[in-house]
């Protein structure tokens, strides 16, 4: 009897600016006077790449905060950075952000098919719904747009992509220079979507692309955000503090999947790690306490005040937090809000110890280890129902990417947790994620005579 | 006394498929099978660097027209094309078409601000208005909107364009580490503009590009599009048939300049041409031929239905034109309507012969010759007040662009009427046109206090 392959984690590298950590550009490893200089990335997607990581991925957002004056900003669109990532990578996949809430399926879609294309396959959508008013007012909105509708709209948002995506079969480029035919029109067709939000005809000028469509990702964790994981999402960044609720979010999302039809083996969901790496233990913890030296106290309270949707300007740094608003009267990432509250509850923490702890993932968890304390983490979460793989964010770029590829995930593979080799060639396959069918291709024979 | 360098002319290569001829994918030079290959671009983007052009440009529309089915297609977006293509050159200008009809001026400012920062300051856009009832059907809506109304939003569009690429000052970023400051944020400003079309608060989210803004290009010749040209564009591609009207085009936009209070410096004019190369002028009517041989005529008639507003499906080819409407009912693209209505009466075509004439540029003028031949033609358009530069539209590729750059170049050049190496970086410096100033930056001792 043949017996199935082990099951592997993936490994997604997020990469931002100088790090992850908020104080990182201050700190003497980083490059900050790079972020805007392409071959930055480059190198960074290249480490990720020998690393055999599955991916790269950037974030985004539609409006430029305060945080510019105490934080390292590039600002690159994801695509068209990812595009240039592409040209001089081979196998790593390119996950670019792109909200639905200010964009329209049509040129979504293309840009997706053409990244795709561009990088052989290789190209994933991390779908996000945008979560500030100065976002909305970048695009003639004084309001930003309610989270259920925000969804709403991003669900047929993605229905209209996979069906521009599908509008082409997969044969319908014949290529015949004898007969001067280079694509069937049969096989290529118009979607006529007509919805609440969006009226598409097509089909899309771009064929089909080498995965048919790109890997869908998504990353936010409130109730609407999971059921709309469950119903589109291939693999979901998610923010988990600690084994137990990692376990118990991984469990909750994963019992979703069958109401849609899928399977529990159809997503993969990624927590988040900012692995603090020290060849002591000591080491890590005086890097980590280092970096939280360098903080900006007034960065950390304005970050703090978009996150809990409240004003904590002027509060004394040393004193509890004050009262805060309910989940269900936040309108921007609701996720965020509660998993922020609770850490402080929980764990008593004055605003200082909470900007602290904050400081290296914004919310995801921090960890302060060596390499083989931090691949133990890494190995529990994986095989205690917690992850299918990790969302790596480095506290401090380039050389925390550098150490993870070099130091952590050598111990990973002696382990028998993660790749050797790149066995794939699309980000599908990173993922061992299946290719779309498309539109099913209609037999010659029962086809409707065709124009030739 | 020093005298002025010598007015040299300016070379964009107009990237298409397997070629600007319509049949140019039968034609067995060319490699159709690669229009979805990110390295066939590459190579023909090297291959203008090779002969040190000015600049690649890609046209677009946002629907897939029914030639599909008679022409090869690749579709790539050109901003995330661009993008691959900036990761593998160094000095060649990168200018895409993007519509301001179905587009947001805060993503496509932005998109250009990061095109510029990857490519370190060769972004240009070529702005377009779009022109099809397919297009508008893309985004929701039944009919497109009127010619005039697309200039009006499309002026507005720019605006917001050049407050979004100016709302940060030059110096804005202080990479203070010691202070902690990143930014200075006194120098990065809302722009709060509110319009008929848009509403847009900014700042724009990307550092100001190495350009500033990246070069505007225009391409309509209507009268709509010559005003809007002599108020914003720095280049506009133009089609003209003859030197007469390439004189008068020319003379008519450059005198429009005075009244927006630019020189005639200020802006570049490039007619098209499709260049047919031979060693022997028999040898290049021969190619052009072989070409009209292997058009599909009903490709053809379709093409022209589209330039001229009227369904010519069914007419006999060898018949002449049936009765055109006039150019102030037609809401597509008005001048090439115009252009291509002309050229039937004045030489009294058949559509056959009017197809075989529009083959090989859609339009723009095809020259076939010898290369010495050519670049007599591209010098005496140039000295005669025709021209600044040329829009170099092959016929085939990649072949027919290697063989203007390793044949027609090089005597160019002998005739010191093209450069010889590239001395500038910028895509604005290839085209010797300045740096946009953006907003002036307030002395230290006028400004108010500033926060620190």
């Amino acid at each position: 009897m043949p017996t199935s392959p082990p099951r592997r984690l993936h490994l997604n590298a997020f990469l931002m600016n100088a790090g992850h950590h908020d104080a990182a550009w201050r700190h003497p490893r980083t490059q900050p006077e790079r972020v805007t200089d392409l071959r930055y990335f480059q190198e960074l997607a290249r480490t990720a790449e020998r690393g055999l990581l599955d991916s790269v991925f950037l974030a985004d957002g539609l409006a430029l905060w305060g945080k510019v004056r105490h934080n390292a900003l590039g600002g690159f669109e994801p695509l068209t950075l990812l595009s240039a990532l592409a040209a001089v990578t081979e196998h790593i996949g390119l996950i670019a952000t792109v909200s639905t809430t200010f964009n329209e399926p049509f040129h979504t879609a293309r840009k997706f098919a053409s990244l795709d294309h561009i990088s052989g396959g290789r190209a994933g959508w991390n779908i996000v719904t945008s979560g500030t008013v100065d976002e909305a007012r970048n695009f003639g909105q004084d309001e930003h747009l309610e989270h259920g509708l925000r969804y709403e709209r991003a669900r047929e948002f993605v229905e209209v992509a996979v069906k521009l995506w599908d509008s082409w079969e997969d044969d319908a480029i014949l290529l015949d220079r004898e007969r001067g035919v280079y694509a069937d029109t049969d096989k290529v067709h118009e979607i006529n979507h007509r919805g609440a939000h969006f009226g598409v005809q097509g089909p899309l000028n771009v064929p089909r692309g080498p995965q048919g469509h790109p890997l869908l990702v998504q990353a936010g964790s409130s109730e609407d955000g999971k059921e709309f994981a469950a119903r589109y999402a291939e693999a979901v960044f998610t923010a988990q503090q600690t084994l137990a609720d990692g376990q118990s979010f991984y469990k909750d999302l994963k019992s979703r999947l069958a109401r849609h039809g899928r399977a529990e083996d159809d997503l993969r969901i990624l927590p988040g790690i900012c692995p603090v790496l020290g060849s002591t233990e000591a080491e890590a913890r005086a890097l980590e306490q280092e970096l939280t030296d360098l903080q900006v106290p007034e960065y950390g309270l304005a970050q703090l005040s978009g996150m809990l949707g409240t004003d904590l300007t002027g509060l004394p740094l040393d004193g509890p937090l004050p009262e805060l608003p309910e989940e269900r009267d936040i309108n921007g990432n609701k996720s965020r809000f509660t998993l922020v509250a609770e850490l402080a509850r929980r764990d008593g923490l004055t605003l200082r110890e909470l900007i602290a702890r904050l400081g290296g993932g914004r919310g995801h968890r921090v960890f302060a280890g060596t390499p083989e304390q931090t691949a133990d983490q890494l190995e529990e979460w994986f095989t205690h129902g917690a992850a299918d793989g990790f969302n790596i964010m480095a506290p401090h770029l380039p050389g925390g990417l550098d150490d993870f590829v070099d130091q952590v995930v050598p111990i990973l593979q002696r382990r028998g947790l993660f790749r050797t080799e790149y066995t794939g060639r699309t980000l599908r396959e990173h993922y061992g994620l299946p290719r779309p069918g498309g539109r099913p291709s209609v037999p010659a024979a029962a086809a409707p005579e065709r124009r030739t």
